[in-house]
């Protein structure tokens, strides 16, 4: 597959082809495109719809000098192509990743991931460069799902231009967010959209007037159209920052995005530039997707199209059918999900219970405080919601949901290792967090059956916040345990206890020959009773391959401590840094953290 | 004073009350709050300006049923009167918050502190009603400054009025932020502000029709007004969410304010009431103020207006000179403060660096991305920003400023215990969230000269960002410690160590009695020469007044495990709480971490 799908291009090429010699290139990048995701996994949809406009930003900028911020940057495998990576190695251990990276290449000017950071980042570089009188451009581009979230509207807000060199906002706007949200910044570009027919009639327009020669009244019904779109299109959302606004165009039309490109260099001061795009354009099975099947995808064949095998025995899949459980048992649960309703396989119940489901968008600080007020009012809200992205929820949980005693359940999704989405996505900090935290309590099951258990029969009158976390893979579902703060499992010797948690301990039954085990469910608050056992032990080894040592290991660390412990302690857990993307299996074994890494270091093998 | 402002009023009476007496009523509550604030301390300027609106809350809405969420809720001074409590209370130890609090009364429907969260949570409570058929109104109450938040922005996108009970949303726009930033939102609500002659204009009309008794004709021309007004009115940015518009209303006017929120309570849906108040009403000094010197005070003379004493010793004041004189220095240098210029003493560096300055307003999220922009196009980044708001800017810290070797240099306000503001205010969770993040650097000077030190000569080329904890209060300035990792002082035992931060622990010094003592500097990453000598001894005491012992007693702790270390580990650092209100002395006198305590324990006084 390699050769197939390693770049032969050279980005400066493009500045020399003409109209059918670029829509050709779009054409060899998509089957590039389908071949490497086919074949590795990773997004398809977005990749597919920005193709023309990779090339049209490739032909209008300066890759030396010009800088391009791809927002969350999973779209951006036709610049990977076209800027020599190959995407053979895509996502793969020591290859190429799934989004932006500064340390891959050059050309990639941010690191991706999170969404929504381009334009502040953006308007950080255009700031910097207004200083040093550097007058190249800054463009930022931006899908009308990261437009949902607070931080662009932060950026926006604070915008004034005389404080920034040139800044080019382009909206690639597909309409389709990763599932089908719908809010108020998608209807105005629902609107603005609509209005579509105003540039197509004014095009024949022109061309009418070219042909008879009759250019000088042309230009003059230009400027008298442009006053008339003032009051025709809808005012729109954009006209209150200071940004010029030019658009809609359709995105997948090189000649045309260029065109309007160019027009946005030539206008003084910063730009907006509305796109339309097709998300999963050129592939039909994902040109026919409304739910978000093609947003992302693991290895499948291109004939018959991707299907979404629902592993049962995954962890998101088991928190899914609890959580569609005690929507169903408890009238007053209230499921929230911000964006990633499909990936968390939550789409049934949003069918099902449409009048207590919320999808807010991407809108990682707005969630716990709606689930909290939710809370103070008696309902039961869950929220499902990526442990990476609840980094972005830190003072919400502390300042309102903790502070003010809601009971909101959230399911905490992709804890742990998370695998090829690497460095950005990485579940490893939640629990330290959560540490940090007064009044919460937070869970992480062994087996598929306690995911269940602690969810369908939770207590909504506790008076604070709960977290479950879920890691990413398969569970076992032996109903071997039951759901307690911890199980206890005697050893062949006295002196040493191994105490861990999650699915990978429950491989290293064989440390019974050295010691006593300890499986934890319940990590904060931590069981006195576990506690006090733990002080009978010469040595501890404390294992949790999910999380930084800042998280469980300290807490049982510092617990002892404060029971002046004095045997001794070792931990083996992960350090706080950015893993890449690899199998989740690979990173684990990379830092000697897999149980067969475990088992060999303590069982003398 | 007890006597003049505790309250004898019954909200209930305000329902009798006719016109005048509503307005005597006003009278009587801003003296009494004029005596309060100059007594105890306190925000001023917003709590001068909200009385009438207060009122008229008061008057049209149930408080047994309806609910009131003030945003930030440092504006409910009046509310709190009007509700029983006793203002001579205010923010001392055991008394009345200075925001809302539901362990106060059952009359605050939130906690407040932190800006911005209001529609988030009257969002949660009205989707909870409209499940459980509550028809009660839900009133959030929410200022200019707090619209520039991405918060209520996610929040207003995601609103669709179908799932959710009757939603009022009372923008009280006084135009001037907590000082005089400028952003789109504001420049919105001052265009609007600007046809507020429609209004007046609208009022006459109708008189004049009354008096002819020419009613029908009136009534016409509101139908046709109506229309008229969305042609006429700039289209506001409410006009993209699911909201009706109402205003702008003189929101110092009880009458009007009455008139309008009635006219909002029957309109089908639900409504945004745009109210414009002065912000430090009925106080000439207060009115007159432009920069926010009355936003928040200390106790000071009515008569004479509150003289903002810069103590030259506070940590604040060293700081901001050190940032001045790093501006003055360094033309790469860009200094970025969220909304607290004024209270962060910056309005000089402001005025003078006018081109290098930036506010972006209530933004924590935007302004760690906008600052990583501005490191890799090389500029110098500086940002000051309390401590606690920097809570919402982890993930940002983590995934985009760290993550891409940013050379931000971030000055923490108001770290360690702040005092009167309390349980959303304190500083001491900032250590044990950097602890988390790879590749930061952290310092917490011990004396004023060291924070001139780390600030000015920051190496900006350390690729990675470097904070600098402040103390809220005073510093020494002996000039008795160079900057080091750490100071060590030889005492008059060897197997004792205490390994302290922060100026309590420069009053601690007798402890030299009882054991050898490391005044520490830099808190991440801890000096490994510093670690190895800790090895030494048989009891380590370590003592942090500042932080949460998640923060550096952890990290210590960790570190001598990770280097077995078996002797007595004894941790003197604050419990993960939320400590409330009163003066940060007794804060630590409370949980014997002040000095005195410390001595008392260790010396066996």
């Amino acid at each position: 597959m390699s050769d197939e799908i390693i770049s032969q291009y050279d980005y400066l090429d493009i500045q020399k082809m003409d109209e059918g010699q670029l829509v050709k290139l779009a054409d060899e990048i998509r089957k590039k495109i389908l071949v490497a995701v086919s074949s590795n996994g990773g997004h398809l949809s977005s990749n597919l719809g920005v193709i023309e406009l990779t090339i049209a930003l490739l032909k209008s900028f300066d890759l030396e000098s010009d800088d391009l911020l791809f927002d969350v940057g999973h779209q951006t495998y036709a610049f990977k192509l076209l800027t020599k990576r190959n995407l053979a190695l895509l996502r793969k251990k020591d290859g190429i990743s799934g989004f932006q990276d500064i340390d891959e290449s050059h050309f990639d000017k941010m690191m991706g991931g999170h969404s929504s950071t381009s334009l502040s980042l953006g308007m950080g570089m255009a700031a910097a460069k207004k200083l040093e009188g550097d007058t190249s451009c800054t463009v930022c581009i931006i899908g009308d799902a990261s437009l949902a979230s607070g931080i662009p509207f932060e950026a926006l807000n604070s915008f004034k231009k005389e404080k920034y060199s040139k800044l080019i906002v382009i909206i690639n706007d597909n309409g389709m967010s990763i599932s089908n949200t719908s809010d108020a910044i998608k209807g105005m570009l629902n609107r603005i959209r609509n209005s579509i027919f105003y540039q197509s009639r004014a095009g024949k327009f022109k061309k009418a007037f070219d042909r008879k020669g009759l250019r000088p009244i042309y230009t003059g019904a230009i400027a008298l159209k442009r006053k008339l779109k003032k009051v025709l299109l809808p005012t729109n959302y954009f006209d209150f920052f200071d940004f010029a606004y030019l658009g809609p165009i359709d995105g997948n039309n090189i000649h045309k995005t260029v065109k309007f490109i160019e027009r946005s260099k030539q206008i003084d001061g910063p730009v907006i530039l509305h796109l339309i795009t097709k998300k999963g354009k050129g592939y039909k099975y994902s040109e026919e997707d409304k739910i978000g099947v093609y947003h992302g995808v693991g290895p499948f064949n291109l004939e018959e199209g991707y299907t979404d095998k629902k592993d049962e025995n995954s962890g998101t899949y088991c928190a899914s059918k609890a959580i569609y459980e005690l929507l169903k048992k408890d009238p007053k649960a209230v499921l929230i999900c911000p964006a990633m309703v499909y990936n968390s396989i939550l789409s049934t119940c949003f069918e099902t219970f449409s009048d207590r489901c919320f999808d807010p968008g991407i809108s990682e600080e707005h969630v716990f405080d709606f689930a909290t007020g939710l809370a103070l009012k008696g309902a039961h809200p869950i929220v499902s919601i990526y442990s990476t992205f609840m980094q972005r929820s830190y003072d919400e949980i502390y300042n309102d949901a903790s502070r003010m005693k809601a009971d909101v359940l959230t399911v905490i999704e992709r804890s742990g290792l998370v695998g090829e989405d690497g460095s950005s996505h990485q579940g490893i900090n939640d629990l330290a967090l959560l540490e940090t935290i007064p009044n919460v309590s937070v869970y992480q099951p062994l087996e598929a059956n306690l995911i269940d258990e602690i969810i369908i029969n939770h207590d909504f009158s506790s008076m604070h916040p709960s977290f479950v976390r879920i890691e990413k893979g398969n569970y076992i579902s032996d109903k071997e345990y039951s759901l307690l703060p911890y199980i206890f499992k005697k050893g062949m010797k006295d002196d040493v206890a191994f105490i861990g948690v999650g699915s990978e301990f429950l491989k290293c039954l064989a440390l019974l020959e050295k010691g006593d085990m300890f499986f934890l469910t319940k990590l904060i608050p931590l069981d006195c009773g576990l506690l006090e056992r733990l002080l009978n032990y010469k040595t501890l080894v404390i294992y949790d391959p999910t999380s930084i040592k800042e998280g469980l290991s300290s807490n049982i660390a510092m617990n002892l401590i404060k029971r002046n412990y004095r045997g001794r302690i070792i931990i083996e857990a992960l350090d706080k840094a950015y893993y890449l993307g690899m199998k989740k299996e690979e990173s684990l074994k990379q830092v000697k953290l897999d149980a067969d890494s475990i088992l060999n270091k303590y069982l003398d093998r």
